[in-house]
């Protein structure tokens, strides 16, 4: 395999800002998965803080997978944004 | 909305390396999701290096999908890193 290849792990570490993110995210997924990954992100934030019911939302489902990982492990990766952006 | 709330886009920018992106991505996504975006970057470097023509893969739908966004801007997202990465 010649030339420099990198993995896509190694690909988003290297996005320098939310621009450069938001860039490389609508080139690298339909905007149905955008949406999906944006929704689980935002549930993320909202079970994080306490501030989400099951009951609160349509897609119980999309809560119970967001859920699960959240809990899955205490340094996770929702957990390593989550709490870098706790003030 | 009360709390500190971030974007995808924001939240993608604040990983700090590959490991982090890693973690993240496997929280964010699932298997197959992650499997296309894996696919899609691959395919993004290789015709960005001129190592793949359409007739190599299998998935044509895919590679021209990549191409199209590949093409579509000169400093679009995938370009983004590739030309960060490129010696």
């Amino acid at each position: 395999m010649p030339g420099n290849k990198i993995s896509l792990n190694d690909a988003v570490a290297r996005l320098r800002s939310a621009k450069e993110a938001q860039s490389f995210l609508e080139d690298l997924t339909t905007p149905a998965e955008r949406c999906a990954l944006e929704e689980r992100w935002r549930i993320a934030q909202y079970l994080d803080a306490g501030e989400l019911s099951y009951r609160e939302i349509a897609s119980t489902t999309t809560v119970a997978r967001v859920a699960r990982f959240l809990k899955a492990e205490p340094d996770g990766g929702y957990k390593i944004i989550l709490n870098r952006i706790k003030p």
